[in-house]
């Protein structure tokens, strides 16, 4: 992936980063390069995640799902980490297989039986994947998943496959029915996981081309060096640091292409998980063009100076013209194609907001094929890592979310948890109608 | 709709606003309520949108799609607000209709492409949506459906419902082909436009009850009153004013519902393009329970104190029982439905942010169904309409999406437009691999 950060310049926008702004800064990306690259050699908890393109072997994978690899669908039972990477995979490259990537990634009872309803479970193959085995939605939906299949009569040891730790009740299931099982990696956060088994199993299921993903990825591991002005990762990493850090913290991500619209939420997670604490953080929001140009960009044009605007564009798709029309005022479009429009659209909201002082930064794929998809999952978590050593935070946990689990888990008579008393102590203000 | 406000107070939350706060606020609540019902009476722009439950006509609508009531599925063409009521309501009420409903609000050529392949031509109804029957991503994809209908040997003109103003290119092709067609209403922009034609065509071929949504909306509206401690619309509206005012500016809204979660797109575009103006507005940012627990509470929780959550919540849905697990460590999951687990996280999440000081505001529906569906369009409607009079800008403009306009008009040969020309002179920091 390529990166300009020309709009968010001091020159152009406020909040805005002078250059010798971003030279100064530059040291400390020296610094922190440094120290990933220490965490990298040493494979350190969290940094491991930047190993993975050399770690991770895709022909385990594909011997792993050989068994199910002819389904004509494929449900991941994941949530957060453990599904948001394959999606975000599986849904860019949609259009290229033949084989349907479904996510249950919620426990929303009526969605998660329409979901099974419409699916023909002798041909659906099960991918359950949990790093503890005991995440309460993962499991909770994998039972009413494997229920549904005995009650069609299809038998679920032959169709599933488990992403799992070493030790836990998903691994003991695995080794019960002798399931085909991959393990997900030591050191890796599952947020930082889309380029291992965690979420390589469905694509693999697809059949999308592993090696070239993981081939995109390495490449961009190799650009990663001690300036970002050198690196496209580092110098994405740094610029929304400094942005936030004069005021702009909220980070709209706008992919120019519906396909990449999960991938928003994949970064969401990403850096909400991984730099949200210590009262610190950017916030990040999934949008899309062009269709939230008629929704957001008033906001993000005329509204508070707290904000910038990641654009991911695409240089290459396929295309489609739009037929002509004898009415006058609609001719300037039988001369284009739906491509054109799209990226003229681009070019406008992007320059808009520039005109209007706001800062914004553009990642450029060239396509949406497995290697550029590989170099940008692998350089925004290079960029994440690079950000969260700027910030000074532990990038690499989550601790703020154990409280709700715990809270959870006691709610349902699953143990004694002060956190689930907390839950009846609620202050109330209820207005009615 | 009914709303919870109590862990958005001061002793609970920080930033919180105070009880006496509150009632300080409540003058200038009242003094609101009269600016609107004056703009109500007098049916002037915008404000008269809060009139539509009395307005709107069903009988007319469902006559207008009458020739197209058997489709299999109806293609909306439309982008914003011509869009995302109709999809907030059909994707809300999809377990319910047997007709799929889907929406062409984006340009993105494979997506348009791979949306229209996979439908039955001659089972498809068309309704296209743009009140100046020029919006250039609306009339680029009615051009190209038309012309794949052609393609496909289906004659379009049979198909095909129109929702348009008085006059313009729309108007005038739906006179030509004598097509049925309805009217955008006066002085209703289409953002506050769902429950009008704009909104009602699609629900309406999905057989879904326009009059209960309309009754829905009609009792809330009857809701409305000069004080925020009497009205749930209004206290929504004053709370989260007061939140952005004490420096909670990010409006997280969170659906514990997978149907609901349009509704969050569509509440983005009402609460972005009408407050986001003059430096000021809340940014709304999309979420969903459980699933963004494992996203982006980490943030929500322990980074800035920047925002608050506005949790959405349905006290009846269909259940599905979790079967019964011998895995000791899961043997709670067993005794519990996927609703009950659903509600355990959303009340553990709710408490979680409380303990943390994080504000927040529930929002209860009864149920998803049209009746609530109504209340609760309207309700935000005029939530957002009284916050609109707190903050003191033009609720029901939005001038600054029109620069991108010009310019994307200019670059496809539209017209001369000095924003087009812009659009060359970017300024770049380019970092390339």
């Amino acid at each position: 992936m390529n990166v300009d950060i020309g709009n968010a310049l001091a020159s152009v926008s406020a909040p805005g980063v002078s250059r010798g702004s971003l030279e100064a800064l530059d040291e400390q990306v020296a610094a922190a390069h440094e120290r990933i690259e220490t965490g990298r050699a040493n494979r350190e908890h969290g940094y491991e995640a930047l190993n993975l393109p050399d770690r991770t072997d895709p022909e385990t994978i594909r011997s792993a799902v050989e068994p199910i690899a002819d389904a004509d669908a494929i449900i991941t039972v994941g949530i957060g980490g453990s599904a948001l990477g394959a999606a975000t995979i599986t849904d860019a490259l949609a259009g290229e297989s033949e084989t349907e990537a479904i996510y249950l990634d919620n426990v929303d009872p009526e969605w998660v039986s329409s979901r099974l309803e419409r699916l023909p479970l002798e041909r659906t193959a099960i991918n359950v994947v949990s790093r503890s085995g005991t995440t309460a939605e993962t499991l909770a939906n994998f039972l009413v998943v494997r229920d549904a299949f005995e009650s069609a009569g299809v038998d679920w040891t032959d169709r599933t496959i488990v992403t799992t730790g070493d030790s836990g009740p998903l691994r003991d299931l695995s080794d019960r029915h002798d399931l085909p099982s991959l393990k997900v990696p030591d050191g890796v956060p599952g947020r930082f996981s889309a380029l291992s088994s965690v979420g390589l199993v469905a694509p693999a299921v697809c059949g999308h081309d592993l090696e070239a993903l993981l081939e995109g990825a390495a490449a961009e591991a190799d650009s990663l060096s001690g300036s970002l002005f050198e690196c496209p990762a580092y110098a994405y990493g740094a610029t929304t640091y400094a942005l936030d850090a004069r005021g702009a913290g909220i980070n709209a991500m706008v992919p120019y292409s519906e396909s990449l619209e999960t991938s928003a939420e994949w970064f969401a997670q990403l850096w909400a998980e991984s730099l949200g604490k210590d009262d610190l953080g950017q916030t990040p929001v999934r949008a899309l063009g062009v269709t939230d140009q008629h929704s957001q960009l008033q906001l993000y044009r005329a509204g508070p100076r707290d904000k910038f605007v990641t654009f991911v564009t695409t240089r290459q798709r396929r295309d489609r013209s739009i037929p002509e029309t004898d009415v006058e005022d609609l001719a300037y479009l039988g001369d284009a194609t739906l491509g054109e429009l799209l990226e003229a659209e681009f070019e406008a909201t992007e320059a808009s907001l520039a005109a209007a002082g706001r800062p914004n930064v553009r990642i450029e794929l060239e396509s949406v094929d497995e290697y550029e998809l590989g170099g940008f999952l692998y350089g925004m978590e290079a960029a994440c890592v690079l950000a969260g050593e700027l910030y000074g935070v532990n990038t690499f946990e989550q601790p703020a979310v154990e409280w709700a689990k715990k809270a959870t888990r006691g709610l349902l008579g699953g143990g004694a948890f002060e956190e689930a008393e907390a839950v009846a102590e609620k202050t109330e203000l209820r207005i009615e109608r």
